[in-house]
């Protein structure tokens, strides 16, 4: 039996072999023609960020059954790589200024060297996603268009009052779920597991992942403004998370209306406002209630495979990743 | 032996069959989970242009000596797919307001879209590339990577009168010759061929796609208005072309002044002095030359293999290509 204490170092391990992939990943391509695009691209790969995309995949595997790491590095590596160039596209039609705690790319380096970094980033991640089988390789860059489609489909819905909860999970299943249910998929698949870990273990992404996205979503409105990441920025945005349409649809008359005008006609100054009318309609329970289950499902899954490291590993991070939103 | 004529209808042949293939592709996905970013894609995938990458790959599989159309089609589109993301992505930061004579993307769908639109074309293309084996993937990869390194320099150079013949070719091999060269080398990989040929249909790619982009440069200080792209767009994006770069080595004292100045402050006014100014430094000339040179060595590298319609077609298409300038 390991106890909480070596688990926690387990996944430090993990996060510092990601990490150290990584610089060598960026260091072998800072020389030579790549160089230029690398320089730019580099600098937002290695500039932190918690690595839980890579680290899932790797304990994925080990949970697997999978016992050389290096076979899913590649698989791993591909998933943060391309999550990257995701956020680098993002901050720019976000209009973000800060990512991780430094300027974000089109702020210092303008728009045109954002895409292009961006782009990179992504034809880098294939190039590691293809080193894998067919089956693999067709899945990340199915992942990749499910992600542009919830991209796409959360721009629709901006600033738009009737969005669904079915809409929401769209959003949230293409840009997020998938992606983190593609890379256990995989890397069970590299594993060589059988169907029934490799079915086990996509649903634990799935599901996983709709938490992340959710405590994500819930951290806008309840988080400190020092994690990095401006408190209220998806409210600004107009984007329409489950917090946001929960109270929509529960709040009537004076207050619906309130709401509509906060949400329209959004200021720091109506902060206050606009929790108050949240904690009214009790949507931040709600939402928690509904990451619960979400990881309720993702434990389940995991709970049925056998016990190793590994999979201790991943209640672990589950709980940690949980824990963010306090 | 086959006539002009027939190999005409060839040409037209594989083109329809792109075309039929691409349209096809797009129809697949319009229902569905990716219908919202192909509706947005196909449109721009769909609105013609001359599909040179997707042809050429395929007449090289066939002088390659492959025997079924349909091994090489992936690879083919994936080619022609993976330009369109560039050309979205190009069009932004150009801020070009037409392509194939319709409005751009972020024109008439705002920049967000048109960014994650060109993310999932890049994703496509990923994914038809994906389906070879690791040889080509990487290589698809590599071709994308260098494309976005190509576009960078080109960036870094803007409005730089100190850019030279050599980072024009840097900037050239990076973001058309070598992707016009990896889809010849993996059409003949894929088709496989022996070293030797696969060898030489990669240098003809690369000199091919040099002459390519050379004409292409060219057109834009020779071009009509009617050729759906309004002439002299590089002169206004700063864009340190061949014939400018000569023109700015070979011109000295007042006129080189005048030169540095008419690109500095250029308006549709100083078009006359501009054409003026490379006529006397015979640098339209001087382009020319150079193309007709890469021309020849692309045909020299098609000489080394055996003759075949394929072949025949691959020196016709040349001929169109270059012709283009006239």
């Amino acid at each position: 039996m390991v106890s909480v204490g070596s688990i926690s170092a387990g996944l430090d391990r993990h996060r510092d072999a990601v990490e150290e992939a990584l610089e060598e990943f960026v260091q072998q391509r800072m020389a030579g023609s790549e160089a230029p695009a690398m320089k730019l691209a580099g600098d937002i790969l290695l500039a932190g960020g918690k690595r839980y995309r890579p680290v899932i995949s790797i304990l994925a595997y080990e949970a697997a059954g999978g016992d050389d790491v290096s076979e899913v590095m590649n698989l791993a590596l591909a998933g943060e790589i391309i999550h990257t160039a995701t956020l680098v596209h993002d901050d720019i039609y976000d209009q973000s200024k800060v990512r991780r705690g430094k300027p974000t790319l089109h702020t210092s380096s303008g728009l045109p060297h954002a895409i292009i970094a961006g782009d990179y980033l992504f034809a880098l991640g294939f190039g590691l996603g293809g080193r894998h089988d067919d089956r693999v390789v067709e899945r990340v860059a199915e992942a990749c268009g499910r992600i542009a489609t919830g991209e796409l489909q959360q721009l629709e819905h901006i600033g738009n009052l009737a969005t669904t909860p079915e809409d929401y999970y769209t959003i949230v299943d293409g840009k997020t779920a998938f992606p983190f249910a593609s890379g256990c998929w995989g890397a069970a698949v590299i594993a060589k597991a059988p169907e029934a870990t490799i079915t086990a273990l996509e649903l634990f992404g799935m599901e996983f992942g709709r938490a992340f996205q959710m405590v994500d979503d819930l951290l806008d409105l309840t988080g400190e403004l020092s994690m990095g990441k401006p408190r209220g920025t998806d409210v600004y945005d107009g984007k329409m998370t489950l917090p946001i349409i929960h109270a929509l649809t529960m709040l009537h008359g004076v207050e619906r209306e309130q709401l509509a005008d906060v949400l329209q006609n959004f200021s720091d100054e109506r902060w206050e406002e606009l929790i108050e009318l949240l904690d009214a309609a009790e949507s931040l329970d709600y939402v928690k209630q509904l990451i619960e289950n979400h990881i309720e499902r993702a434990m389940e899954a995991l709970g049925t495979l056998p016990r190793t490291e590994a999979r201790d590993m991943m209640f672990e991070l589950v709980k940690i990743s949980e824990s963010r939103r306090n």
